[in-house]
């Protein structure tokens, strides 16, 4: 089944034009004007805008922690998301050390192939470096086609690798064609001011920022960093959220050093005064690494800018205020970390980003999509609008005004970290792989339908593409 | 008549894909895979890049200067241009103080309306800011479309500006919405320098670079920066050669300020032993700012990568070797500045860049094309392949292997300040609005047959864009 | 007549320690424990500190200036400058474009050598640079003795010089030993911005400081610095006032530029609110540069620290707030820039740094002392504590608390920039070379008394002294 | 016994003055010009500096390394540092973690006590922190005077400390008064680079700079620094080596961070091609961290002129290359890391540093002396020339020329790291609390005589000085 979408404004990272699109067999095959086929569906998108659909590179669905499970599943999870205009999830898939990697793969397919609407693929954590692991890798890459790796320099006892763990993993990646991504805090260090605090009978959610501070992220980002330029190797740090670690990928970059960086809404519009709000809803907030003083906004809109930062991903990881965030009341290490977000992320970027001036529409769609499947193997499959790609579109409403609450979301939490606040801009409809997910604001989809995706080694689509095109 | 560029392989600032290209009335009507239409030419693209046509910022055709006058003109100079794969020049408009604005323009028209073989635009020189100029600007802008002005920091008691000018320009370019240029070396310190130079007795070409050095461009870079930072202006920096002025361009960038540098192929590939060349030939390699030692080409490159450096411009400002040149004989001083670099900009940086893996070809593009267009007021109708745009298209030979050299180069100028030089990739035909003007490399075109162009304000189409398209 | 000092505590820049110092022909002949001389006047310290007289490397008295006169002269300045602990200070000779430097020094000599109560000495301002200029510099060094010189960057059409001859300066400078001091501003932005405040009807002394921002200080200080390290000069940067113009001078040292800065101590305790206050009094806050936004105080105080400011100068230049700062009322710009600090400096460094902590006591010594006198060619005749120098002695009670009130102060203006300010620690009695000039807290010095100084070459002394030493 | 030095030129971190010094009761007494007194032994130091006895912050006498023991104990080492002109050094009391630290104490105690001939301290290492390490903390500090702790980033498996341990290591120093001290390279890093280069079969001692590359260097200062920032707490990087690490310690300084940093000799004057000497000889030069290449070195050189650097130490720790050295033939992680430098420390410095122009006199007592104590708890009673000081004196003649050799040194290994370098200027007599240890180049000391030296608090008496000099 064919269908046009006439009339709107198509958005790439480059460019911004007018013109009609033809859809067949899941593909984009036709942009022109005023184009026309009898067989096709016409979709009308005049006075909107037609992005790529987003990726979300940084999820966390039905994933165990802390004696609870993540809220959202890859069910309600990726209809959230698509609701968003996210037609792709990056799921972090978690390892345990001493079994089999595939192991861990196998349980996240389990999770996810019957039940997610849009299309998904998943990062693999390493916890350690052995030669027992190495044996494994050839096959998580080539088989599975899982090129990004997630290395936690936190958590300790949990999931924190030591130095040499990440060490090896930048060289294997290297080698191996795969992408290093960081969890940036020193693990050490807040150990032991959590244990301080809880000594002192600071127990409020608030601790949990307190005890991890700014100083902590920057400089397990910065350490991070170094470690790639003497591996020469590759890193993506997700989620930061400070001055400090900014710096650090900055002065990282101009010394030549391939890292990037991640941020999240809640960083961008959210900060730590709302983790001593009262009555416990202060844990509504708890992320890792939590929300920052108010003055470390304008430094990632800033970097966002630059590209210094290149991405913007959720880390979600949603969990109810009753019943599971209650579980730390009187003891903050343990409400679990996280929020429901994957809904709100390219909404609140429009909104704040575009609408306000910070930066231009064909940056947002980089950074919400186009940029994020070059850096993981999509491209030119996902992330963008042209002749060949999959349709995977989002018509957007860039004018309507509407208030953010838990009560029209569709993420299964029961309170939105974003409550209340004002946004301008939505998805209307989004389609994925030329199917409707989305119409006018509906769900349409159906379960299971998303594809997993194998993806490209690190760099091979984009640096060598010249070689490709030319067989 | 129609044309339909088959089977190419597109590369836009974002996109890499298979597809074919309609053109109708000069510009793109669609684009597909397997396109036909009978009436229409058919072009074989197979094994070849399809860019944007590229632009070029920065030219001095038939330009008066030191008593000569540059040797390439609008004619030789854009068949060139052409045969290099650029499609536009804007072309730097002089004027006198004391004189009326127009009249230069008028002049400029008057050079260029009968021979230029692609489209063209003027950057328009400010030597002074008082009332009677004030007064001519908003018809500078709004009936001729020039949107940007030079302001020269150098070449004292001849184009230098003082301060107070220079920020009266960013200023007004700010009110007005234009784009302030600058030619950042110390004029008063260069006077000195050259002064006490000529009077020991140092008159050969090399003491054109040792009279010049680093530290007054990256002085007067930083000026120029700073000024920009506390008028809230913006500024593109022409030239740019040396870590120095890289440094203050980052500097600025960091700390938020609008400020934008573009540096030349000559300094990516030649350095200062060049003009150390025994008879004479050193004049050959006087550029101002002049070329600089080796290690300030990586420092260059880096900045491209990193975005630091924006665009890449020519400078040219050709003079023949025997007869122009050798004016400075004995004189270093009167040795006309500037070299035959039109045809060869792209090719270099294909060649350096993306075949030796310093850049990506999205990035090749946006740097020889899509930066430069959305910089100066000419997106999307030049610096992209999308539909709606001008058929301004580069097929392009990324494989073949060629020297360069003054034999088999189009320019008029009677050396190559490259020869000898190998790169790989060349633009085999090239259209401007539909047009071939090379066609399997010769020339086609035909003169005058460029359009002058009209530029939007500062800003305007790319930052507007989301309210131009809504309505 | 010999005295001997007891049982106070000696404080230089390196030590503090318990010991008596014997005075004998004005110089320090003897310290050490329990000293005593029948022949010797005893004066004891008990409970107080020792400090070598502090320099004052910057004040301007009875200097004309927009047709009124500063209104401490030699007489009532180097009084009050002894009550406050100074022993030396360095006034600016100015010079008139044209004309002999010799005839503006011997009207300083006139106006100085009946009147100062303390040693003093003369910089020379340059204001043009060519053959006349320097054939007059080797007499001004070895006849006069002045080894420093002051270009202005700011004040347009008055002061102002170019780059030229500030680059001239500093190579003149290193050539015959001497050190150039530069104000850093652009006077010709502060130009316009000035015209462009006086169109717009802001004419109150608040628009001084809008008039003349950080940004115009931070990017003459780095011209400043880079012409410097071009030159492979020195440079001593006076008053400096903010974080724009530390970052430069610190990256200039970084680079291992040679240079240096001042600041003031209305700079790190006043800050640009004062010159909102009603009734027109912000005029008494009028200096140039301005007083800044409270945040680049700590900048200020760091910079101190770390070593990047290495001097205090008090900038003094004074005039009463009726009859000569209320020339400006309706045009700021008629304000008479500068104020009453002589006498308090060295207090405020005091109170404000050693006792709260931000600097050491040896540092404090070294900043309104030795460094001092280390850079301008005094040293150790001037600036320590050791056998053989000037007895230049402050016994300093560090435990008094006390309110800076202009009824209690020495200096001629009818007010005092810091009125009401608590500070602790004040000097009881001063010596210079042997004599009290302030004994208990009372003015006990004969007018004229105050030798005239001529100054080493710059470096001669601290860098040679080894060869010095050995003959 | 009194002595007077007559005729010498004094030299102190900030004075330089000809005058005699009176010694009494192994104090300083009194400093005069022509002093006499009929019952004093008059030593004549005509044509020579007086430089406050040296002191060695950084020495490993009699350790024990990988299996053998550092070849020069307490006595030889001690002599030769009183040869090169030291009278204090501070050794490093290794821990074993688990036991009781006053047993390790007690060790190094025995080890000195009858051997040293001039005074000496301890530092102590803290490999661990936990409850039992904090009891012990109180009395280590007050009953032992040691007042600053050693943490191992390196040498993983054997003294490397996590970083929680350095953390709280920094938290109890700031609570107890004592300063940090760190090697700072990342031994997890260094430890997987080591394998690999083990299994790689590269075997020379060359590999032991190429597993350790300036990165982890870089990587571990910053990381301390972070840490010292975030507890408030003060930090002494002990041997910094490169570009990297003094970047870190710059930075650190910058935000107010109280992080201080040591070079050491052969940092300064051999770099890294040493290591390739044939015949294992590259054996003699292995250091952690190693040898760097030789653009390292001024950037050391400059951080001793600007203050990111403070300090030279030796990291005295020789082995024979017959017996010692050569455990490592076949496997460079079996040589003993360290050399013999005690005795060199000082002439090389005043001779590259001073006579070369890099720093100047006065720096050179402070580096090398003055801000040593300062640092360490040691002043005034060490690290100056002032009445009430213990008279440690070092007369030195700045003129003799002489090549450093091991036929000439003191120190018991069987070669010199710096054999066949020329110097300028050596220590003629050497006086520890008044007695001559060396007397025209001749030991005259005495074993045993050396006193152990227990320290003031961190800051207690730089920063208090004011108060405890008012009682």
């Amino acid at each position: 089944m064919k269908k046009i979408i006439k009339n709107g404004t198509i958005v790439t990272a480059a460019d911004t034009y007018k013109a009609d699109i033809l859809i067949e067999n899941e593909k984009i095959s036709l942009i022109g004007q005023d184009l026309s086929d009898p067989a096709a569906e016409v979709v009308d998108a005049k006075g909107h805008y037609i992005f790529p659909g987003s990726i979300d590179p940084h999820t966390h669905l039905e994933m165990p922690f802390g004696g609870t499970v993540s809220k959202d599943d890859f069910e309600t999870g990726t209809i959230a998301a698509a609701h968003g205009g996210t037609t792709t999830v990056i799921d972090f898939c978690l390892t345990d050390k001493g079994k089999p990697l595939q192991d861990s793969i196998d349980q996240w397919h389990a999770k996810s192939r019957d039940k997610s609407v849009i299309d998904y693929s998943f990062h693999l954590m390493i916890g350690e470096m052995n030669e027992t692991v190495l044996e494994q890798l050839p096959s998580v890459i080539e088989d599975e086609g899982i090129t990004s790796f997630k290395v936690f320099m936190a958590y300790k006892n949990v999931f924190q690798a030591d130095d040499g763990t990440l060490f090896r993993t930048l060289e294997e990646a290297k080698r191996l064609g795969a992408l290093v991504m960081v969890h940036a805090e020193n693990g050490d260090v807040i150990d032991h001011l959590v244990n301080k605090a809880l000594k002192a009978g600071q127990t409020d959610p608030i601790y949990h920022a307190l005890t991890r501070p700014p100083e902590v992220e920057g400089e397990a980002t910065g350490r991070a960093a170094e470690l790639t330029g003497l591996a020469n190797s590759q890193l993506y740090v997700v989620h930061v959220t400070c001055e400090e670690a900014v710096e650090a990928i900055a002065k990282a970059r101009k010394k030549g050093y391939n890292v990037m960086g991640e941020t999240c809404p809640q960083y961008l519009v959210l900060d730590q005064s709302y983790m001593e709000k009262p009555n416990f809803e202060g844990a509504k907030y708890v992320w890792s690494p939590p929300l920052r003083e108010k003055y470390h906004q304008e430094v990632l809109w800033k970097a966002l800018k630059t590209g210094d930062l290149q991405t913007l991903g959720s880390d979600q990881c949603s969990f109810d205020f009753k019943g599971q965030k209650d579980l730390g009341k009187g003891d903050f290490t343990k409400i679990p970390n996280g929020g429901p977000i994957i809904e709100d992320r390219v909404s609140i970027l429009f909104s704040e980003g575009v609408k306000k001036g910070r930066i231009s529409l064909n940056e947002f769609v980089d950074i919400t999509s186009t940029k994020i499947a070059k850096t993981f193997g999509l491209f030119p499959q996902k992330g963008t609008i042209s002749v060949g790609a999959d349709a995977d579109l989002v018509i957007f409403d860039p004018n309507v005004e509407r208030t953010i609450s838990v009560e029209t979301s569709h993420m299964a939490a029961d309170y939105n970290p974003f409550e209340g606040m004002k946004v301008t801009g939505q998805p209307v409809s989004v389609l994925s792989r030329g199917d409707f997910v989305i119409k006018e604001k509906e769900f349409v989809g159906k379960l299971g339908k998303g594809n997993y995706l194998k993806r490209s080694r690190y760099g091979e689509l984009t640096s060598s593409k010249e070689e490709l095109y030319q067989k």
